[in-house]
């Protein structure tokens, strides 16, 4: 590989994978308390400048931490995450803490629940830091976070604070949401691994989330950790009620070397540069030389046609979520205009316009592009593009280009960000994206392009 | 037909039709605060005994109500439900009320925001009384409301208030909603209309319901009042995201004679006296002389078929429902267990019994079931059958049977409840089942049975 790994660059922002350590539990080298008092030592020294949370509670996370130390130390562990310091996207309802959303409107707001994901893990005995910062109600408006690789850049949204936490190694997984790019462009901007499920794969039940694209999505500090997260929520309260929830093995899939990959430019490829263009291209060439095919929109008709039918996926996902929320919205401005923000005040009036019927029609048109998509399942073992179309930008008032994000929401499909590529010293995403309920399959292809773009020497290809 | 019509009954409740009444507003001869006012006077007069609501506010009412008069005298109303007083089941979340769910974990809960539902009649016009009794969390444990046709029977449940609240008009309509029978039950037991419609027809956001085969449901003194608010709601805020909603014309489907109708026996049909199953032989022989055809388990080998299938209707929504809500419940158990009910603290421990996979197979055992019920759609207009199986029982203790109404719940199909039985002095609901998504064509045929049965010297059979 020619493009430089983000793990390698020296003094900087480190992960810190939770489920690899769990065997010096087992062996007694380490304890879920030890591990926690790292963490908290890195939120010491990093929370001043990164404003990651909204609400924490350091003393709660001891006494989880040693009640997980415990059961460790008896042999008989929650589950394999049992132990791991998590932070929780501020629109994800928690019992013991407020959920404010991002907005002044529910500043102090409490649910009096956990919500459905919150609820297993803490059966699975995670340790909870604290709520995360979002975007107001998970859109757009930025809420102060900064991106630990540079406090100038933005750490991306609307899942900021869970992406810089984790990238830091504040904490080893957070839970984001994602309904156009909330999880997949914050994780490329910190460095994260970063996993949007199946539409519906993670149960949302108890969050501010009422649109049909939307995901729960697990930010955290390698696949393993991401995987397990996953599988530890949906094995305890399934996926949305009504649908299947998230298949697949209870540890993380192994590595599967891939026939034949998609290469999707997205919208996104005419905002990336040039540099990263050309990187890109040696990296598929790279995959080349191991064997495994890659088409794209030039080599191959289908993904010609997915390519034309994603090239609008942002306005069409506007479209549906901005009337999916509207109601949400009117009630937001009703109760004091003061505290939303002019772009959620602009986004209300817009969606305003939309009728029933013109609701309806974008649904037809969103299944008729899923559709699409389905077909290259039958050709291919997943599609590779970049989460973002470079490190993260300058300044805190924008989280962001979400153009490569977007796709993997409209089409309801599996994505994956790896943190494999390093543009300008700052850390960039890998986005693999899946098909359909096969988030396993995803998984299992993820771990064979980390394996082989991180550590290449030891791959044999 | 040999049954008397409910509203015949002298010195019983009655209901408090809304739309069929405007036609004054328009001439003068009636205002939306007149009619508010008799509301409250019946409210006035019953309340204290029934028990209906557990909030109210008749001074916010009373401007609602001015706001909409004004509406009508400027010629502008804001939809024809513009000025309906209305109950709002206390599950569905208020800006302006406590959410208190039936529940003292949830005393003086607030969501500071207006349920999807609950937005849109707001913007409807519609003049919001209070918030009507529900059992907890909507399903067994009764709250104290009471039946207005007698005391000491119970309305059903678990939209209690609400059917109680429109059965003696102290409001035209009132949302409930039914994940089993609770909304067609207590609208027969009260003498109302009900209507549960397809599955995500009615936007369910902002509500206590997590569950996948629930829904809003309405109830109300008349099926232009039902139509009506279904409609308003649906045309201003959609179904639940990601479906098309309620489809249909802007005022009530006009009535339509059917062709073929199915009989349903339901695993209801053994828990029926036998002066009941004979008045309904009787009210299928007088149905087939106005020249539909009748057909039941005995005579068509398709209705037996799904008769076969929905026979443990109940035992699979059970199922469903207990894996859906269990993360709710084990946190309802963790905060406080004294405050759940044993009846609650039971089934959680019973669906603590269950199974991803479990749930899994459920929900493939539906959808077959469902897959058999569509065959009918070809060959029938629709399917009658009970609403329950008799006048609501004496006792506060029980809100009743549910054989009746579950079928339509677990089918996912829309479902009426039309007031035309009177058994021993109580009403009794004939209910409608239609296909899904087809809730108009349901209306047609409902407004087509009440007519005929309700007045048939009139429909010149």
């Amino acid at each position: 590989m020619t493009i430089r790994a983000a793990a390698k660059i020296a003094a900087r922002p480190t992960l810190r994978p939770f489920v690899a350590v769990t065997k010096q539990f087992i062996a007694g080298a380490l304890t879920p308390r030890d591990f926690l008092e790292d963490c908290l030592g890195e939120f010491a020294n990093r929370e001043k400048h990164v404003h990651a949370f909204v609400t924490h509670d350091i003393e709660r996370a001891r006494v989880a931490a040693d009640a997980s130390t415990t059961r460790w130390k008896a042999g008989k562990p929650a589950s394999p995450i049992d132990g791991m310091p998590m932070g929780i996207k501020d629109i994800i309802e928690t019992v013991d803490m407020p959920t404010e959303m991002g907005s002044p409107l529910f500043a102090g707001w409490r649910s009096d629940k956990d919500a459905a994901c919150v609820s297993a893990l803490r059966q699975a005995g995670a340790v909870i830091l604290g709520k995360t910062v979002t975007t107001e109600f998970a859109a757009t408006e930025p809420r102060g976070t900064r991106n630990p690789w540079n406090l100038e850049h933005t750490p991306g949204g609307s899942s900021s604070g869970s992406a810089a936490a984790v990238g830091c190694g504040m904490v080893s997984a957070a839970l984001g949401t994602q309904v156009i790019g909330s999880t997949i462009r914050p994780a490329s901007y910190c460095g994260c691994f970063g996993y949007k499920p199946s539409v519906n794969a993670i149960n949302r039940e108890g969050c501010h989330d009422y649109q049909s694209q939307s995901c729960t999505g697990i930010i955290a500090a390698s696949l393993a950790d991401t995987w397990q997260v996953a599988h530890e929520i949906v094995s305890r309260v399934g996926g949305d009620a009504g649908t299947p929830g998230l298949v697949g093995p209870d540890r993380c899939p192994a590595p599967a070397k891939p026939k034949r990959l998609a290469v999707l430019d997205t919208a996104g490829w005419k905002d990336t540069s040039y540099g990263l263009q050309e990187s890109m291209v040696v990296m598929h060439r790279d995959l080349r030389e191991t064997g495994v095919e890659i088409e794209t929109r030039v080599t191959d008709a289908k993904i010609e046609e997915v390519e034309t039918a994603i090239a609008d996926a942002h306005a069409l996902s506007n479209k549906i979520n901005s009337f999916e929320v509207r109601w949400f919205l009117r009630g937001a401005r009703d109760r004091d205009v003061q505290k939303l923000s002019k772009v959620m005040q602009t986004r209300l009036a817009e969606s305003e316009a939309l009728t029933l019927d013109d609701y309806r029609a974008a649904l037809i048109e969103r299944a008729r592009i899923r559709a699409r998509y389905a077909a290259l399942a039958g050709s291919f073992d997943g599609c590779i593009t970049l989460s973002a179309p470079g490190g993260a930008p300058k300044g805190l008032k924008s989280t962001g280009n979400s153009q490569f994000a977007v796709p993997a929401s409209l089409l309801g499909v599996p994505a994956l960000s790896l943190p494999v590529i390093n543009e300008n010293g700052l850390p960039l995403g890998l986005q693999v994206l899946g098909f359909f309920n096969e988030d396993a399959r995803a998984f299992a292809l993820s771990r064979w392009l980390y394996n082989q773009i991180m550590y290449p020497s030891t791959m044999g290809a």
